[in-house]
């Protein structure tokens, strides 16, 4: 060992929790467990690595980048966790097996993924979620986005709003146009990221034109409630999307029917990040913080490849996020962001896309390397994000 | 995707916690960490994974081979965490060295070594401790101390000891040999294995005699309270070691003033995993759990590592061995190992160092492989401990 201290640093997208942080996680956590606990939903906790085989069943083959990846003494390859719900479908698909379905779940553990560390998104963080396994239709769909709602309420956020999409919708309008895969990617990017300037360029590009023009045009602004479900209807009702689009009015009709209008609106351009999804899906967003506070939706097709088909659904909060949009902690965000980084365009691109989501950024043009960008955010109280 | 349902395994030494340990955990884990707050620890958390260079302080270089490590995308290694002191040492280093000395510090978090997983032995599993850090001498060892016997209380367990030595002692009289250090090596391999035949052989091959040969075996076999200690003092008084004793007398008149004199022991022999300790060192024992459900001491050295040099001790308490002595949950142990293994003298060996440590052992001399041995296991509800 030497006295060199070239040991004080920690990797990028991972941090330190101090006292009154880890005090509001912990609170947070509790909180939540219990809450989902009076609902009927019991917790499982499952191994933070496991065999890559496990998350290949959720994530594209493109996105395995994502994952955080070594290998043991036998060559096989262990991934830190991404995510709770393909283990959870896994932990069913065995220990659970005999067990009387629905099976309701909940659980709260540190995730792990390998993205360009940036607002709101780091690289291991806090989930706590719940599945629903065992149960197709419009109960089970309905019970789980009124838990959302109800989890977000009980988590102390007021201020938002559940948006929410029907993937077999968007899949079928997206099909429909009869566009080969690669520009079927090419749209999903645009439509996910909410880039209108970019799905016209590509509606060009492709020479859509009519109703395939309009349909996917209504994809990325539809947006409201029960109002925007019939101009769907009206739009959608010659296409394979008819049959998914209806099963999504009948949840809209139970949901209001419960009282949580209010708390959501319609939006068919939502994709989630995981493959797995098959039917309704939402996102939950509050003011000022760019990146959903909560996700989920149903997912049929996930215990078939672990050797047990069963309907499933369920949602996942962060709870960083959570204490984010509550002001609460001191994790990134709280203040605003110091944007540097060695290549000044790449770096005003990012500043605009953060600003964008309506937090406050501030350019920094003179630092050299990351530490001395971080060395000026913190003197600011900012937190940095690099772009390399 | 394949529907060929080879993912339904989770690597060796890592499992799924169902409803009833989950829980069970999670009661626990929140018992302590509001009774160490009740101390005026305060409860902090750091990445699962760091930087290799904040583990390379704690563990001897021979040693690495226990980290679990991958490479990120700049070609640094990360690791995930083995224990929390080092991380714990770095974040007073960095985030908290403005903060008065002393911190009192606590945590509950998931730690992880590459070990053949055997009883009680798992690759990931649950800690919480305390770090008390800046305060050095009898006050703080005697705190630290006392409070390792109150939480093991607070726990729920009453049929414990805490053994105390001091590896100052320790590697006091062993430098007192005059051996080569391959020689002291070995010695403290079977010093810690409490292994008397392999150490009398030692004695022999080494030519020990005298005074010499005797201060060896007292390490090895003193086991008591205050006679224990006169014991010691008789024999170690020309020794390098004679300071470090009368420090640890005071610590266990302040203990023994406290009334906690039968919740303890003296053993100068305990040599504790990570090579940071410096002083006082301890770990708690439970009948019929073979290895120690907690364990700590004094290091004095470590923070110095991170360019903040101050005295320090804490303890930590293995979660899942706190329930398995509980008889809780459904972890291992709960109702016997079942050994198995493709070298029978091997699976005979492990099985006896099993029974050594009054467990049940059943021997299955049948499964060709660790498939078939844990379909057996699972049969009969027995923990599988696979000799590879």
């Amino acid at each position: 060992m030497t006295g060199s201290w070239n040991n004080l640093q920690v990797p990028a997208g991972v941090r330190d929790l101090l006292p009154a942080e880890a005090a509001a996680l912990r609170e947070l956590e509790q909180e939540l467990v219990a809450f989902f606990q009076s609902w009927g939903y019991q917790e499982v906790l499952t191994p933070t690595f496991e065999f890559v085989e496990t998350f290949q069943a959720g994530s594209p083959a493109g996105d395995e980048g994502r994952l955080y990846k070594f290998i043991d003494r036998q060559g096989r390859i262990l991934t830190l966790r991404p995510e709770m719900t393909a283990p959870i479908a896994r932990l069913v698909a065995t220990s659970l097996r005999r067990e009387a379905l629905p099976l309701r779940l909940c659980y709260s553990a540190r995730v792990f993924r390998y993205e360009e560390p940036q607002a709101g998104r780091l690289r291991e963080f806090h989930q706590a979620g719940v599945e629903l396994i065992g149960a197709g239709g419009v109960a089970a769909d309905g019970e789980i986005i009124a838990l959302a709602v109800e989890t977000l309420l009980q988590a102390g956020l007021q201020d938002f709003r559940l948006g929410i999409g029907q993937v077999a919708v968007t899949k079928g309008v997206l099909h429909d146009l009869g566009l080969p895969q690669e520009a079927v990617a090419r749209i999903k990017v645009a439509l996910a990221g909410k880039d209108l300037v970019g799905l016209e360029r590509l509606v060009d590009e492709y020479n859509l034109t009519g109703s395939k023009r309009r349909q996917l045009e209504l994809l990325a602004t539809l947006h409201g409630g029960k109002e925007a479900l019939e101009e769907a209807r009206a739009n959608f009702i010659q296409t394979g999307a008819a049959a998914a689009l209806a099963g999504l009015e009948r949840v809209w009709q139970a949901l209001a029917a419960y009282g949580l209008e209010k708390w959501l609106f319609i939006d068919l351009g939502i994709l989630r990040d995981f493959d797995y999804y098959t039917g309704i899906v939402f996102e939950g967003y509050v003011p000022g913080l760019g990146v959903p506070v909560c996700g989920g939706g149903r997912y049929d097709g996930l215990l078939g490849q672990f050797g047990y088909p069963c309907p499933a659904t369920g949602f996942a909060l962060g709870l960083e996020r959570v204490l984010m949009a509550r002001g609460e902690g001191q994790g990134a965000g709280q203040d605003g962001y110091l944007v540097a980084g060695r290549d000044l365009a790449a770096v005003l691109r990012r500043a605009q896309e953060l600003r964008r989501r309506g937090v406050t950024v501030i350019i920094d043009g003179e630092s050299q390397n990351r530490q001395e960008a971080a060395a000026r955010a913190a003197a600011r109280g900012l937190a940095l994000v690099w772009v390399d």
